[in-house]
């Protein structure tokens, strides 16, 4: 079925005529879906939001959800101008995943079950936001890159293209850890240089750079600067070797 | 509109005149909904749930879920005369989120997008849960606290006010590891007093406590007692140095 | 009620007469919905999708998922042929949690809330799939197991019967961290053995083995074999001691 009798879809709402909708869905004021895409049940589509072509997105996901202020968050402010959600073409959005208002995907972007993905991010092309991947507000990831399962990547962070992110990875960006005002000044969430690589349960801490071609082992708690090329493992993380050639992506890695 | 048409509202719940409910919403039996709240699409507010005045309620999230029992589950009984879920005035109330029957939430209280309370759970004034945050059974979380994203509580856990867990943070109540039947009598959580903060990705084991305004460092596995106003670091934690004067609370910090 | 007049059932659906189903849920073709079972509001059951007899499905929750397919997913493939979902009989599935096609659940088996549990995937009877548990495809877990909140099981692990997961742990399968064709070919989950315990937070690298009754301890990096009955804590994790005697499963443990 093209649109599902129960879906709820607003007048000023475009919907192309060979996209489908599920169940309950609703899709919002001014909200446009491309042709040939697939909206699960139970979906929301914010207004204003603009689905790409050939897009699927399954049951239960939100796209265009508006930031909850409290008065007590320390690193989000100006919602009021964000900009409708764009969901690249032919991208993938899963089941539950939260795609806010202000937050642009690329094409053929994977956001995976329960992932989120803030505002004022933006994703590049053939980038995969794993399952319970948390992509917090202001942050720039790049495309071709891999972020598995239940990373977290912090407010501010910067992620260039072709990163691989393993599963668990963790990151901050308050060196204070929630004191002074001061620190809301010194906030810097880590930077990921092309090619980089962390592996499974790592921590960055804030304002850290990975350089490129650069990994961090799995369990290692970075500290510093990971010098690119080079191995970073232990807690806290130092230089264990360099990155195998074979490896390399000038070496067709 | 107030309340959406193809809402289910059950003729002995209690909706404002002025709140808002969404699409597909279910708000079951003797539920109450206050003055100035809004109510996303598919969300779920069980039966007898109480819902403050000007809360808002994000998209799919479920209030009053009554838990689930498994013959195997070691920590939890005496659900039957669970008090209906309370969310205080001012709170907001994300996307997904689960709080279960036997939760009180003070007011102002955020609770991010898929963060889960379970029962016999109380959380005070203007706290943060983060975003995927579970805090489990028969936890006592204070006022002005920050859980952070994807931060576990489990079970048993004490929490008192103005304290800090960052990303990624795990607890854990259980130090025989699921073995041995005298284990269910030593259950004990972590105790976190007031101005304790922890980094991100830190453990702390069964029963221990960290003092007032200690700082468990990022990464670190705490094994012992965090004494008061200092920095423990590294795995096993140990202790570091004094927290830096201008970041303690009677500073102003 | 038996089925809420709001439900969607297709027509070529089969639920029993004296199941529940909440509202807004979707019953899809062909699939079956077992005597006494009861089906919250917003749950989709997809087409063929068999729940067992006297089994609780709660809100928002996904059966029968297909999975989604990125060019540059680099595990998975071949899902023409997936068998309809089976959820055993007297089985609790959490609210959110999503159970793919292709996925087999045992008999009494609870998978708690926003667990995924992907294609190609067994799970023994009486296991416990803890909130947010993620059990990639292509894995075998055992009866009786525990996995506990956020634990993360790759693709083609193997979990054997009585296995404790801790909170938080880990587990990875790429030891090329996503570079190399070769790697794909040496995709290697764990291998965790009968009666084996993963404290919280702790990190096993891929194809590493922790063989029967062996314990890692809480934020240990397994990056050897760990021997059985022994203990094994650290980064990376050294043999510490033999697990007490009383915990033992052969000594009642």
């Amino acid at each position: 079925m093209p649109v599902a009798p129960t879906a709820q879809v607003h007048p000023s709402a475009s919907v192309a005529a060979d996209a489908e909708v599920g169940h309950f869905a609703v899709i919002g004021a001014g909200a446009e879906v491309g042709a040939g895409s697939v909206v699960g049940h139970h979906v929301v589509v914010h207004d204003g939001s603009r689905v790409g072509v050939g897009v699927r997105v399954d049951d239960h996901a939100v796209v265009g959800k508006r930031p909850m202020r409290s008065l007590r968050s320390a690193t989000t402010s100006g919602d009021a101008a964000l900009a409708p959600t764009v969901v690249g073409e032919g991208s993938l959005v899963g089941t539950g995943a939260v795609v806010y208002r202000g937050a642009t995907l690329g094409a053929r972007v994977l956001v995976a079950d329960y992932a989120t993905v803030r505002e004022r991010v933006t994703v590049g092309d053939e980038t995969i936001v794993g399952r319970g991947v948390a992509i917090e507000n202001d942050t720039t990831v790049g495309a071709r890159c891999k972020l598995e399962t239940n990373a977290y990547l912090t407010a501010y962070s910067t992620v260039e293209d072709d990163v691989f992110v393993a599963p668990g990875v963790l990151t901050s960006n308050d060196d204070f850890i929630g004191r002074t005002e001061a620190r809301k000044a010194a906030f810097a969430g880590p930077t990921i240089r092309q090619g980089a690589r962390l592996g499974v349960g790592a921590v960055v801490l804030p304002g850290r750079e990975v350089e490129g071609e650069a990994v961090v082992g799995a369990g290692a708690v970075l500290t510093g600067t990971a010098a690119a090329g080079r191995v970073w493992v232990g807690v806290p993380a130092r230089d264990a070797r360099a990155v195998a050639p074979e490896q390399l992506r000038e070496n067709g890695g």
